[in-house]
């Protein structure tokens, strides 16, 4: 049959990690820890199998962990969810994501995208009917406001927004909530927030959850992901949150979906919620990685790029005295793996031109040691 | 917005497993086991999270998870899959069937269904931007190949089977395998083959599965679900089965859907997936509860349909001195439910006009103490 996607490809994140494990490379692609999670985290999973938690958990969720949700949201971000029609949990953020689109995209209705951007939204568009509009990101990678709003049409359905932003680690300001808020207002156009970095912000600054400001949060799906903030990336669990009526569509295309979440594991994370301390200390774990990461990256012929926020660090290359054909990102990327040693991603990934700008980016979610292994290899370069 | 579903409410599977908890029913309605996995199970999953699988596995499954499915059904069936390019694990058999109609269904297309069917079907091939086609099932719920024959068009992209079938629990014959093929050998009709049930047939029947039938299998998607085969339905771990070009489409859908499926749950699948002993014994298992639950049932005033595969069991109760107005199946349940204290489904859930026909279908996957206790309730009916 003719494909639903033909441009698309298997995922620059397969493709490197596969190239990664086969020449035995540092893997600082595909974004997960190298490093366990708390062992409490684990155990707490084997209880819930001990007590018998094996079927089909509700819908929506375990109840506990809807709650620990909620609590957490409103602690946080002072805006209230009601944990029995306001939150779901999700087999992972890309299945949210993707449920999101397929409940409110109606065949034609546009979504925008801004580029560059995590490179499930615009298949995810697609699949639903819609045409995705890319907005590119402005100087620095922040929102540039003029564009959007030239963007906008009365086809407009949707903006889907990712802060701490993947890949560029640029973290949205309060204020540009305000200014989305006052081009917005007098629309109908919702949002997709892809928040699932929320707990990796640094140097003090807040993370402009969506769920901050009440006249966006009220026309907002907000995703987040159980995998990053807990180390357990392959655990696949995620959430959603949205205003009741928005849910309610959300629900409907989630039973059809994957009807409900690992019900263990849902146990697992609702026990460990109950202490705030892992989420709230991660910016300062995380912050040290960064600094470390970065002050190591200094001193390669690597160029840095700010990082606000995520577990990824942006690197120019640019500069470099590689091979004429290795200029191309992904090239470099293969190049990197192959003759170096670490595996990186290109921001090209992110693009739907594919374009190279010579910008890589690295993830430091992984142990000193490994960074630290990872930064010898580049300091050959 | 305007809804994608509009139609749909929240699944009546839900909707009975909340009333039966609520009012203390024995629960025959949502399809689960009311007992536990063999401990050996959750024990490997335990010991794959203290070996730390807690990251991404591969985008398609664990290597290890995919090898030992492909192996079983080519002992079974006598159809090779690669475990590489045609085999992928998803998070349940739910999220199969939608990956793989995004997959295939091009805006405008018609998909089959054959009614009674499950409530994903149809929602799931809206979803994708086609339009179901109901054909209804003849005779004791057995397929009807001249009505199949008369809805198929030139633009029937696929047919959704589903053998052993839920709710009537028929089972298809090779024989079936043979009509469909000469129906559809001259055409380029895909199928999607739900076999959740592959491992519950009784009788000494053989399960049909499409695999058996290399014409077939060479253009099908065939889903299968661990939740039901090991008792562990909260686990949402599945897999799809597919020729190596439609399952590259299939894996372009679903690495944008869920990415993959979790971790410890696959390694711990694995491991178990060494013995075949305990997939081989399930259909005399499930036989004895069967067995068990209709000698009981012949005591009450329901009446019993034919049971050959599934963990269901239908009866009529067209002839119970109910009031008239628990008449229609719907009503018949929630009396049921609250009256009677069972839970039970009307087949009316499993079709798109809702009809009713004074059937319902209860699920015997349960302690023999559960299904005793519900049979003395049910005797007074
Ligand atoms: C789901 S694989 C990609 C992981 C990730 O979020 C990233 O590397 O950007
Ligand atoms: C996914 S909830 C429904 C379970 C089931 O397969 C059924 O009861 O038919």
């Amino acid at each position: 049959p003719p494909s639903r996607l033909p441009t698309v490809g298997t995922t620059i994140f397969t493709v490197m990690s596969a190239l990664a494990q086969q020449v035995g490379a540092v893997n600082l692609g595909q974004g997960f820890p190298d490093f366990d999670p708390d062992p409490a985290l684990p155990q707490a999973v084997t209880e819930a199998m001990r007590a018998g938690h094996h079927q089909y958990p509700p819908m929506a969720g375990v109840p506990a962990l809807r709650q620990a949700i909620a609590r957490k949201v409103t602690s946080l971000y002072g805006c209230a969810y009601d944990p029995d029609t306001e939150v779901t949990v999700t087999a992972g953020a890309t299945q949210a994501i993707l449920t999101a689109l397929l409940a409110v995209v109606q065949p034609g209705d546009e979504v925008i995208v801004l580029e560059p951007c995590y490179d499930s939204y615009v298949p995810g568009v697609e699949l639903a009917g819609g045409v995705a509009v890319r907005v590119p990101l402005g100087e620095g990678f922040r929102p540039d406001f003029a564009r959007l709003a030239a963007a906008l049409t009365p086809r407009t359905r949707a903006i889907v927004l990712n802060t701490p932003h993947n890949p560029s680690g640029t973290v949205w300001r309060t204020d540009d909530l305000q200014t989305l808020w006052a081009l917005l207002r007098d629309t109908d156009v919702l949002l997709i927030g892809d928040e699932v970095y929320e707990h990796m912000v640094y140097d003090g600054q807040p993370h402009a959850s969506l769920a901050t400001h009440a006249g966006l949060a009220a026309r907002s799906f907000i995703v987040s992901s159980f995998g990053k903030t807990y180390h357990v990336t392959g655990w696949k669990v995620g959430y959603c949150l949205a205003p009741a009526p928005l849910m309610a569509e959300f629900r409907k295309v989630h039973q059809f979906n994957v009807f409900t979440v690992n019900t263990p594991m849902q146990h697992g994370l609702a026990a460990c919620m109950a202490d705030p301390a892992p989420y709230l200390g991660l910016s300062a774990f995380y912050q040290a990685k960064r600094d470390r990461f970065r002050a190591g990256l200094q001193r390669t012929r690597l160029r840095l790029l700010p990082c606000e926020g995520t577990y990824f660090q942006c690197v120019r290359y640019g500069e470099l005295a590689v091979p004429e054909r290795r200029l191309e990102e992904t090239a470099f990327c293969e190049w990197l793996t192959r003759e170096v040693g670490v595996a990186a991603i290109p921001l090209s990934a992110f693009y739907g031109d594919g374009r190279s700008q010579g910008i890589v980016r690295l993830c430091f979610a992984k142990r000193d040691a490994t960074l630290d292994e990872a930064l010898r290899r580049l300091a050959r370069l």
